[in-house]
């Protein structure tokens, strides 16, 4: 019996935070024939509505500190706003999306992440990242989420999860997108996309149309040993190899833009393969 | 065969706005046995936000005007923070909930109320009152609805419909309740639990023990006739005959202190029925 196709789609704020690029891509996600994941992240948009509040964002070597009034933030903003108004213009365009989070249904249970010791400035410090959820890949309810894609429901994932202890956890996108797409891969053929803002894994930084078309593991070792590829890509490329090594079939790296296309065998970003 | 009980409870501000009440309430929710909806106003939260958000709460004749930054505000709060907290919730008690606004899996489409003449003062005015909507009971997807219960998960809905062309509209929480109620009473024993401020329907009062504990149609008629029924909860008993009229097989009103009792034969609260 052949295996069905999934595509399991993340976008990010340069789509979300966009209302002509997210309209765009509404109508392509809906488009898509067969059985679709979307996985958003959460754009600019919460942390405006944070400074309105006065919810001050912290950020401790980059990365932001999830306390109470930012986790309820973000449980409005990414699982509210964002989440229902992507779910009602995909309805518009005939597309049966259902929004959720990693919470409902049990989809994606989290760990909060204990404290981590980090070098800050100068010093050796104990950070605690508030409400930000680790997913345990072996605890993921895949079997619910089965049943809800079975009955040809897209469903729509906020980047948020849950700590079975009635506590709402902030999670990276990208992470939910690749571990539903590890799930997953176990049942369908699985191409998990990535949308960013370029075209691909480009060559030359310099030329947009530089895009190296498929990349497998051989390949990856040949571009790492020219030193042809600049640094910025390499974790993504990583992450893609971290999940392809999981078991997912196929990532692929691309233009929100480019998103039927690269749905395709003609895809126009990076295939990233075996 | 016998048909299943199916329970579908509204609670509103009194317990949403009081954390020990919605514990508590949480907890009776998980514990019932067997199939159970949820379905929640929205409270005080989204006016207290608001306020915060510089979103001036407008009413005109006591009813709540939904202009675009108040829709924008209740797809926050009631869609997000209060629905996911609530989900978040019952996980934590083994209750498996899903959180789904009238949207999701295009379970409830609505239709955004046309602007309607009113007397306002000494005028007749047409009102908008924007993004609201107004549910038309045949335009329910029942077979979606039901393909998520039939998988055991308890459906939380939000006060929260679509219009079908992209917009997230504003829904009285108590006529999702009943809506959903109607239709899922061709599949189901339905009973349908409107939590309020009383232990039920008083036949004095002055006496919060003073419980009618049955009312059908025509011991509804001796109360009028009696005029023994204060004022206030006449809408809500006519709310009651109208669900029942459409099909639905028991409505209670009740205490949310007196869930679990109040799903069984034993009602404290007041059963209504044919």
């Amino acid at each position: 019996m052949e295996v069905e196709n999934l595509y399991i789609i993340k976008i990010g704020g340069n789509v979300i935070d966009n209302p002509a690029a997210l309209n765009s891509f509404t109508k392509d996600f809906a488009a898509i024939e067969g059985k679709k994941i979307l996985v958003h992240g959460g754009g600019k948009i919460a942390t405006k509505i944070g400074e309105k509040l006065g919810i001050e964002s912290k950020y401790i070597n980059g990365r932001r500190i999830t306390d109470d009034d930012t986790i309820h933030l973000v449980t409005m903003v990414y699982g509210g706003l964002v989440n229902k108004q992507i779910v009602a213009q995909l309805q518009a365009l005939q597309c049966n999306a259902i929004g959720l989070t990693g919470a409902d249904a049990n989809i994606i249970p989290a760990q909060k992440r204990p404290p981590v010791s980090l070098s800050v400035g100068e010093n050796q410090a104990l950070v605690d990242f508030g409400w930000v959820g680790d997913i345990a890949r072996e605890n993921l309810n895949i079997e619910n989420l089965m049943s809800i894609i079975g009955h040809n429901f897209a469903p729509v994932f906020a980047p948020l999860t849950h700590d079975g202890q009635g506590h709402v956890l902030n999670t990276n996108a990208d992470t939910i997108a690749s571990s539903l797409a590890v799930g997953l891969s176990a049942f369908f053929n699985v191409r998990l996309i990535y949308c960013f803002e370029k075209k691909g894994v480009l060559e030359n930084m310099e030329d947009e149309n530089s895009v190296i078309r498929n990349i497998n593991k051989e390949k990856y070792q040949q571009l790492l040993d020219g030193n042809r590829l600049f640094e910025g890509i390499l974790p993504k490329i990583e992450n893609a190899f971290a999940a392809i090594d999981a078991g997912v079939q196929q990532v692929l790296i691309g233009d929100a833009k480019d998103l039927l296309i690269n749905t395709t065998n003609n895809n126009q970003g990076t295939l990233i393969t075996q």
